[in-house]
C-alpha cells in the first residue's frame, strides 16, 4: 500500500494545522517523502485551491488530512465557567473577561469536502480522531485515495482496520499536537467524555508501534518522538512500514510557526512538554507555557473540543501582541531536543535548513544507525 | 562499563520487589544477562543472605536495588483521609476502616546496608529516587560496585552522572512499576509534591533514551516497554548499552507474582495499564483493576510515599482471598503483549518458559530483527 505511493524515502510529513502548509508539503516531496496538508483549519476557498494545486502538481503523491470530531455547538455556560476560572489572567492583561470571543474554527470532514475530494482525488486522505461516517470513506476510496487514520490503542488500531483504513498511524504519547484517542481504553466504547484521567492511560511509541503491528494486517506507521535517524531506525525494528515526522519539520525554513513557537522548540526539553487539554478541549502535548502551569496543564474546568480555544483567544492576542507566547499552544513532540541536535550539527541554528534537507538528513542517519548496529551484532 | 561485567546478553533483569528473588537473579545471570535482586522490601536477615549467596556464586556479576526515598513519618491525618475516602470499598468487605492497618515496610538504602555491601560486595549497586547521600555512594564505590541509578528525565541524567554514578537507567514511560522520578521535571528541584499533573510530564522510551545519550558521557541502559527482540533491537538503535527488561520476566516461572497479577499480564493489553499512585503514594505502573477505575488512577487523596500502602492493606488481604486482584498492586509495563505474544510463539501459554529461555529468546530475535531490517535497506 504504501509502496504504491512510490517514496524514494518512507518518511509521512506530520499535517500540523497551522503549522505548515503547501510549501512544507511539496519540500518533503522533493526529498521523497509524502507530504501532508493539514485542512482542519482551512476555508473552503483554500480547501479548494490545495486540492487543484496538488491535482496540478503531475499527480504526484499527497497526503489531505482532516480532523473527525463531531462538531459541538457552544455551551454558554461551560464557557462562562471556563472564562470566570482565567478571570484574573483577563484581569492581569486589562481584559474584559465578559465579553464573548469569537468560537474557533476547527471543521470536522463533511459532505463538501468529500464531493471536492471527487473532483480532485489526492492520493491519501487521512483522517484524525476516527472515521467519518462509512458512506464517506466508501466516496474517498471509489476514487482511488487510500485511507489512513490514526490510533493511540490496540483496540483502535483494530476498530480502524475493522473499518476499511489502507494503512495505520500508531502514535505514541511522545508525539506533539492532538492525541489522536477516539475510544475509551477501558470500555472500548467511542470516547465522549473529558475525563482527565485519560493521560494517564496512554502508550509510548516504542511498545505501541509493535502490538499494533502484531494485531492488523494493513501497514503501520510509526508516530511519536522521531525526529533524527535514530528514531527512525527504531521504528523500522519496531516493525512499522514507515514513519511520521512533525517536531522536527517546525525546525525548517517552510514552518509557518510563529518566533515565539520556534523559541519555545529551540529551549525546550523532553520533560517541559505535556499533555494538556487547556487550547482546544482535547489532550494535545505543547511546549509548557504560563497557561498550561496556571490552569493545567489538564483542567476539569475546560469546555469540549473544539470551542475552548475560544476563550484564551483574547488572551493570546495580547500575550503574542508582546512576543510571549503565554497563551498559544506551543505543539511539540517529546523529541524537539533530537531535531534541535540534528539541526546544529549541520551548522544551521541560525539559518533553517529546507524540509527537503531535513528530510534527507533523517533517513541517511537511519541508514547509518542501522549499519552501525548490524556491524556490531 | 558495562562491558566489565562480561555479559554475554545486554540484557539487564530489572529489580522487582516482591515479584521475583534469587531464582530469577540466577535464571537471567545463566543466560548471559545480568541478574537483579530488589532489596527494597528484604529484612536485614533477607538482605544479608542475598549478599553472601552472590558473594559464593564464584564472584558472579549481580545487581542489588535499593530505593532512595526519604522514609515519612506516618501522617495520620493523611491516613485517615484516605482511609475514609476508602470508606465504600472497607464498607463493601464488610471491613472496619477505623482500625489502623500496619504500615508498609519499603526501607531506603542506609548506613546498615552499605556496611554489609562493604562486607560482601556485588557488582553492581543500582538505585531508585535518585542518590543516597555522597558519602554512601563513595563508600560503595571503594570497594569497586559500580553504581547505577534511573532517570526519566534529561535533568535527572545529568544530575546523576554529576553525583556520579556509572551508568544510567533511562526509564520511558513505558515501564512497569514505579516512575523512578526525583527531580521536578519544570523547576529541576527535588521532586517532593504529590502534584498528580506530574504525570502528563513522563517522557516515552523512544524519546528519552537518545536524548540522554546525548546529553551524558557514561553508557546509558534503556528500559521501558521492551519485552521483545523488537524492542531490544530498537533500543540498541537509539544509542543504548544495554536494555533493562522487567515486565517479561513477569511471565517466567521464577517469577514469584499472584495467580491474580499473572491473569491481568496475559490478558491486559498496552492501553489497559496506567500510571497511578494509589497503590504507595507515587506513581507506578499497573493493569487497570478496580481501585484505580473507582479512585484513580490518580487520586488527591492519597497519603505521601510508601505510607499509602496501608489503607489498602485490609481491602488488598480481603479481595485476594478471595482470588481478587482488585485492590494489588499488578504492575506492568505497556509491553505485556509484546511478552504474552512471544510465549505464545514458544508455546508455552501452559507452561511457564524459565527467565534464561526468555532472556535467549528476545537476544536472538533482537539480532533477527537487526539483520532484516539491515537486509533490506
Amino acid at each position: 500500500v504504501i509502496d504504491s505511493l512510490g517514496l524514494s524515502i518512507p518518511i509521512i510529513q506530520a499535517p500540523m494545522a497551522g503549522a505548515g502548509g503547501m510549501a512544507l508539503a511539496q519540500a518533503v516531496h522533493a526529498a521523497g517523502g509524502l507530504g501532508s496538508l493539514p485542512c482542519a483549519i482551512l476555508s473552503n476557498d483554500d480547501f479548494e485551491s490545495t486540492l487543484k494545486t496538488l491535482n496540478g502538481a503531475s499527480n504526484a503523491p499527497f497526503n489531505v488530512n482532516f480532523f473527525t470530531h463531531t462538531a459541538k455547538p457552544d455551551d454558554a455556560a461551560a464557557q462562562k465557567r471556563w472564562r470566570s476560572a482565567l478571570r484574573s489572567a483577563y484581569d492581569a492583561k486589562g481584559l474584559d473577561s465578559s465579553i464573548d470571543a469569537p468560537s474557533v474554527n476547527r471543521t470536522p470532514f463533511s459532505e463538501y469536502h468529500c464531493e471536492q475530494i471527487e473532483k480532485h482525488p489526492p492520493a491519501v486522505v487521512s483522517f484524525h480522531f476516527g472515521l467519518p461516517e462509512a458512506s464517506l470513506i466508501k466516496r474517498v476510496k471509489a476514487v482511488g485515495c487510500q485511507v489512513w487514520s490514526t490510533a493511540t490503542t490496540v483496540a483502535e488500531a483494530r476498530w480502524l482496520e475493522d473499518h476499511g483504513v489502507d494503512a495505520i498511524i500508531a502514535q505514541g504519547s511522545e508525539a506533539g499536537g492532538h492525541r489522536g484517542l477516539f475510544l475509551d481504553p477501558l470500555t472500548g466504547d467511542e470516547q465522549t467524555s473529558d475525563d482527565i484521567g485519560l493521560i494517564a492511560y496512554q502508550v509510548g511509541t516504542l511498545s505501541l508501534v509493535p502490538q499494533i503491528v502484531d494485531a492488523v494486517s494493513v501497514p503501520v506507521i510509526a508516530a511519536g518522538g522521531i525526529a533524527d535517524g535514530r528514531g527512525m531506525a527504531a521504528a523500522m525494528m519496531l516493525g512499522a512500514s514507515a514513519v511520521q515526522i512533525g517536531t522536527a519539520y517546525l525546525f525548517s525554513k517552510e514552518a509557518t510557526i510563529t518566533a515565539m513557537h520556534r523559541q519555545a522548540l529551540w529551549t525546550g526539553s523532553a520533560e517541559k512538554t505535556a499533555l494538556t487539554n487547556v487550547f482546544s478541549g482535547k489532550p494535545a502535548r505543547s511546549a509548557v507555557n504560563d497557561v498550561m502551569r496556571s490552569y493545567g496543564p489538564m483542567s476539569t474546568e475546560v469546555p469540549p473540543f473544539p470551542t475552548a480555544a475560544a476563550a484564551l483567544g483574547p488572551l493570546k492576542a495580547a500575550a503574542e501582541a508582546q512576543s510571549s507566547g503565554d497563551y498559544s499552544s506551543l505543539w511539540s513532540g517529546q523529541s524537539a531536543g533530537l531535531a534541535a541536535a540534528l539541526v546544529l550539527k549541520h551548522g544551521q541554528a541560525d539559518n533553517p535548513p529546507s524540509a527537503q534537507d531535513l528530510t534527507q538528513w533523517i533517513a541517511q542517519d537511519a541508514q547509518a544507525a542501522i549499519a552501525a548496529v548490524a556491524k556490531h551484532s
